[in-house]
């Protein structure tokens, strides 16, 4: 009855843009992460900020929770329902508002998808470097929600390195600007660094001015194999205390890459069974003699370490199959098997020592994990395979599994997440790296914001 | 009386670090900004974060007032004593406290001079890019707290850029970090941004770490004179659109380069009468021949402009001495009159109309005005000087006119303040780019940190 009255008012703002259908609820119930599903009491379908701010407002005052939705492709549950909530799915923000060629700027709404962002500006010789492994179907506005990164992070920095100020929608309804579309600003509090990576827990994103740079005209890829794991690891600070910084500098276990070999059906690249590990590294620029030059000075480095034949990439057809292979091993691992993915960073340097660390938790509880990631950045995602495990086993082992390899991260002076967030999956491990000053601070900024707890309740802090 | 117990206590903590005299009340009685000086009741000299958490335990208790202090170069007024509050100087916090070479990271206290800190890390190659112009002078956690620039931030970004985590005692005399010690973190709501940037409103930073960067081994610099200053503006833009990002890129006035001249007494540069304004362009990297084409292409874009003789800086001495007369600009005028700073940032095409729109202001109100600054940046130092206006001309018209220029830059798409902070002075013209829901999530964001309004009260929002 009180819904009813509740979904009439959402059709009279949203008209036929409200849905209750059961394969729309299935649909918007989960995100890219594990097996979770939670059904939305409704799914929303705003296309003007102005719609946005009704909607909350009005669930602000009935105390309705909202959770707003990307793409979906997160894996930490951010975009996950929580019980009794509505989805307000942002894909019809899909405009690219304006590239400023003149200020190196682009005005985009939340639902482009990021990779067509991506194109549209490298069309006018500019770039947008955060590229997540699901930037083909990934929004804009999820990457800024989840501080997303990808392997360009290493030399370009993450999403936050280019947000210069957001449009959003406050809880109760109220519009604001975060910032100034300027590249430097010390006018107040920076609310835009607060929003991001906030995971929508904050206010709704409806606008979003990035600044650009200069697209770089040229790359080269190399694939390395190595035969112990630690290796390529210990490889990655050696790159960069030669004074090198890559544009990708990419880790993959063995099982890893043959995962990602099996799921795509692309198996030219040979991998023998005494190869560990593979370090993919990309060097960019602007001038071909240089990153000839770069590729050098890595080959000398990796002349320190025991490594097999490396492998250049010959063709633009060639690095896009190599890095497809690396953006692959996600899903590859997931189609494979039951899976727990951690996204553990450290201090790059410290890498090895998470890896063997990892292991040896792996050994101590029975699982298997597949190790990949952003080896450049010290980011290690850490898919934990269910295997043989018994569902008991992977119940009850797999939570402390988790904690030991968090404790470690944080021993080795990391954290939860590099990039995925937080959302629903990580929450419990909080406690591990934050005190409970830390997570009053957190909670307050949250109750400051949304003292009713409508926007995306249940996530990062309870 | 009342007092008399509190110097005990602060005594009992500090022993001999308590000063009451009235040459140390005045030494911390003002930054470098304008003529304001507020005498503190004491001078407080920490030498540990314990210390900092004792004094501000016992102030929250008591509703005592503290301005945190570092070394008081602000032009903001960020670190001027309230009325009736201690000056807490962070001068002893002068270690360095590990230059983690492997991870290419710093920690630091926040008393530590920034080009001591540059210097330190570059011995190993390494580069902390952030240089104020007051970088022989200011602290690092002076950088911080003001989210400062300088020249090399259109290349390198500013502060915000590098600070990876923060130790800092609250209000309530708690320490707590802030993030971890990793190039990427999507762990929770960002509280490090939270604090960069605060001007020692929210919390006393403590412990800074900040991540590095391989130091370019090669730099060329060129000083271009510009008959027309709206076009050495226009020139900014058009050397970014060729896809090339300098590594500082400064605008000087006539009147910003004479004054500088005569400051120093380093008159080697001829300024010719109509030489409106001058460019000073520096490119730098790891490649020499990489840099000479690049200063190729500026040239090639420089030839699209009426320029007068190009200079190359032959030498290290030169690139030096070009360097410190853009540094000295702001004593120089300083020196030479009563004046009013406006530290204006928009987005850089911008440049020339807020140029022309500052000397339109300037003819309405009658004064003259000296700019200068990091145009790369769209960074504009808007020096209004008094010169031959009345007392009152002064009093009256100066809010008027800085209200316009604010006005021209919100308009423009910029703000108040682009590296030089709120503080004291600027906060009148906060409600010029805030509305009242911004300006109340910024007061709340204080009340929450600081329910008593004990830290540097009376600075950014009140």
């Amino acid at each position: 009855m009180e819904f009813t009255k509740h979904l009439q008012y959402f059709q009279s703002i949203l008209s036929n843009r409200c849905f209750v259908d059961q394969e729309n609820l299935y649909k918007y119930s989960k995100d890219e992460t594990e097996d979770i599903s939670v059904l939305p009491i409704a799914v929303l379908k705003p296309k003007t900020t102005q719609e946005v701010a009704a909607i909350l407002k009005y669930c602000n005052t009935h105390k309705i929770a909202v959770t707003p939705q990307g793409a979906r492709t997160g894996l930490s549950g951010g975009a996950i329902p929580h019980e009794g909530s509505i989805a307000m799915s942002m894909e019809y923000f899909n405009n690219i508002l304006e590239i400023d060629e003149k200020n190196h700027q682009v005005t985009t709404e939340p639902g482009v998808i990021t990779e067509v962002l991506q194109n549209a500006v490298k069309e006018k010789g500019l770039f947008y470097p955060p590229d997540p492994a699901s930037k083909g179907s990934c929004f804009i506005g999820g990457n800024v929600a989840e501080n997303s990164g990808g392997p360009k992070a290493v030399k370009y920095g993450v999403t936050n390195a280019y947000v210069l100020n957001l449009e959003v929608v406050l809880p109760n309804g109220e519009i604001i600007w975060t910032g100034a579309n300027t590249l430097k600003n010390s006018t107040g509090y920076n609310l835009t660094q607060l929003i991001v990576g906030s995971e929508g827990t904050l206010a709704v994103i409806t606008k979003i001015v990035l600044r650009l740079i200069p697209h770089p005209t040229d790359n080269l890829l190399m694939l390395v194999p190595f035969f112990k794991a630690t290796e390529a690891c210990e490889a990655v600070a050696a790159i960069f205390r030669k004074g090198i910084t890559p544009s990708g500098l990419e880790f993959m276990e063995k099982d890893a890459l043959n995962l990602a070999k099996a799921f795509t059906g692309d198996e030219k690249i040979e991998v023998k069974e005494n190869h560990e590990a593979h370090l993919l590294i990309e060097v960019d620029g602007f001038d071909k003699k240089v990153l000839f030059k770069e590729c050098e000075q890595i080959m000398e480095v990796l002349g320190e370490f025991n490594t097999d034949e490396i492998l250049f990439a010959e063709d633009e057809a060639q690095k896009n199959s190599l890095w497809n292979l690396r953006r692959k091993v996600g899903e590859a691992v997931k189609a494979h098997s039951t899976y727990k993915e951690e996204d553990t960073v450290v201090p790059r340097y410290e890498l090895p020592q998470l890896l063997s660390g990892v292991k040896s938790i792996g050994k101590k509880y029975g699982f298997q994990s597949v190790c990949y990631g952003h080896a450049g950045d010290g980011n290690l995602h850490v898919n934990i395979l269910k295997g043989d495990l018994t569902a008991q086993q992977w119940e009850d082992d797999l939570p402390k599994a988790i904690t030991e390899i968090f404790e470690l991260t944080k021993k080795l002076g990391g954290t939860l997440s590099g990039e995925h967030g937080i959302g629903l999956v990580q929450k419990q491990y909080m406690p591990i790296v934050f005190n409970e000053v830390q997570l009053n601070l957190m909670k307050n900024i949250k109750n400051l914001f949304d003292p009713n707890n409508i926007l995306n309740p249940g996530k990062i802090v309870s």
